[in-house]
């Protein structure tokens, strides 16, 4: 037996992504979307990273149920059951433990490892290690997070502080999680990275199936309960009334860092460098795409006269920009959307004015 | 009889307004367009601050061959062999040479009052009572230019010397022309300024056909040989093949200033402020347009969180900003430019780049 002969890549897709409007959309959020402009959508990279370490009857994808037709036409090599539609959002915790039935439905083994659709890695083959790693770990009982060495005080992200070490798994070192530190202030962030003992919380984990569903026996009974309810019903008839029935009830959207791993006592990371970033924004994105010769991330037929580290994407029309300086230009059919790269993140702004106005076909 | 029983507007409308790119194309330059979003076009509103002064059978509009339905269409009014068409551009004194003769044919006594079809002028009325001065200040033999009292000192603009006072004409105080003074360097301007003699040429004036007949046999005799030929074909079925033996080996693209004025002798200048703005580029655009309550200029749906002082156009798009300052966004079909207002000079470059490219289609 490899480590790998029980792991199950559960992958979270049920986003919205609602700060690369106007691009990512209610009908197609960003998941589905090819950024990077390498053909591929981010959920087929997430896909991708997978058949390497394991056949694809073992990859899942947990996402809205308006989204399951658009992951199975994305992922036709995925078995069609591998896809789990959530009626409707309840956090990720919920997804999780959704995952988690499913897995323990075919392999009371299961060994679960919950990815992203949403970061681009650029060193897959680390991520691969990792699981491999996780794989084995996990067999003791423990929570595992995957944890990104810090490149920067970055304070939009969660950091988790390590302790000490626990060994080496398939030449990777996990180490105790000491605590999870919520989003910090930049002076804090500062103090994280001077410290050396902290990471980046990538929201990807690993653990047996029957280990997380028994922390939200203990942590989150209501969630255990709905899930107990739900795993005889899963491809049955009676599968839609009992989503109806244990599913919409369940409140408060909540994290599995919230729910579980604050509270949870076996957890340990494994810190690595995998080239992970966050496509959370344009100006994440703009970081990390190609630049062409005048340091421009262009996917549209451009022309530029004197412009540096801009953004321009368009699908049909000419973009002719001049004298630009670190900014975004995103043109849709409906709509265009012009703003420095800092201000990436007002991008809500914009939604929530659209909302107001009852413009939310720009949204769809 | 009232001193404008005589006076003829003649419209020159034949540029392409290549800086107001992508807007302004070939196949319908600026002066089709509404480009200050009062549903008519330049052309409409030069047209309009004539029809109080004149009937619209004085007026008369010059312009490229290939615009002449584009006029017809758009100035119903005007009688239709009152829209003259060069089969190709020869300059701007080519271009008033033909409307001279063309006046000339119905009226000895004509008074030809050349206009442009480029310029936002605010104050109409101030224009009119020029021109009803200038009609009769013209009697004399004069050649009247428009002078506009300078605001700032401009690099862009030639200016006008002026010297001592010829008189008052219906209110309105001529000055004898000293000097035609091409486009200076800004310390130059700033002098010109200080002096206090100085005036912007607007392009715009005012005489007796025959006396600009007179002015370019003697300055421009090529020109006056061809003009003379032609004017007997003017109307008749040999008409066309007299611009392609007369009009077509015309050389040199000669502007009215270099041609006449700058050699002329008896030259008369009315200083005015009558709200003139020339229209030239994005950047002049939008210092003269009406801004909304966030100080910016918007002919477009348009969302906006913390922009100021820029201007969006689209006629399909909603456009979405955040966080810009004097930028322009102009959105069309098929193109979409976006640049510093103070790049819009620059416009020009992408032009030369896309002919360079074999883009041309994106200027037509």
């Amino acid at each position: 037996m490899t480590p790998t002969d029980h792991l199950y890549p559960v992958i979270l897709a049920g986003g919205v992504g609602s700060r690369l409007w106007p691009r990512s959309r209610k009908t197609a959020p960003k998941q589905f979307l090819d950024l990077t402009g390498n053909q591929r959508s981010m959920l087929q990279e997430a896909f991708d990273r997978m058949t390497p370490l394991v056949p694809p009857e073992h990859i899942f994808v947990i996402t809205n149920r308006e989204y399951v037709d658009a992951v199975r036409d994305q992922l036709p090599e995925m078995p069609p059951q591998n896809i789990v539609g959530e009626p409707a959002a309840r956090g990720s915790a919920a997804a999780i433990g959704l995952g988690a039935i499913h897995l323990l439905r075919s392999d009371p083994q299961a060994v679960m490892a919950v990815l992203t659709a949403d970061h681009l890695i650029q060193k897959p083959e680390i991520l691969r290690q990792t699981l491999a790693a996780g794989s084995e770990l996990a067999q003791a009982g423990e929570l595992i997070t995957l944890g990104i060495e810090p490149a920067y005080p970055e304070t939009g992200y969660g950091y988790i502080e390590m302790g000490e070490t626990l060994g080496a798994y398939q030449g990777m070192t996990a180490r105790r999680v000491r605590r999870f530190r919520e989003k910090p202030d930049l002076a804090t962030a500062e103090a994280f990275l001077a410290a050396g003992n902290f990471v980046w919380n990538s929201g990807m984990f690993i653990w047996r199936a029957d280990v997380i569903m028994a922390q939200f026996a203990r942590h989150m009974p209501q969630l255990h309960t709905a899930l107990q309810r739900l795993l005889p019903a899963l491809g049955k008839k009676d599968e839609k009334a009992a989503f109806e029935q244990h599913w919409m009830p369940l409140e408060g959207n909540v994290t599995i860092d919230y729910g579980i791993m604050e509270k949870a006592e076996r957890v340990a990371v494994f810190p690595v460098d995998m080239g992970w970033h966050d496509i959370g924004s344009w100006a994440a994105l703009l970081e990390v795409l190609p630049k062409d010769a005048n340091g421009n991330a262009v996917q549209a037929r451009h022309l530029d006269y004197d412009s540096n580290n801009i953004l321009a994407f368009s699908k049909n029309r000419l973009i002719a920009t001049i004298g630009l300086q670190d900014m975004i230009v995103v043109d849709t059919d409906d709509v265009l959307l012009v703003m420095p790269a800092d201000r990436a993140q007002d991008v809500k702004k914009i939604i929530r004015s659209l909302k107001e106005n009852g413009l939310d076909h720009y949204l769809e």
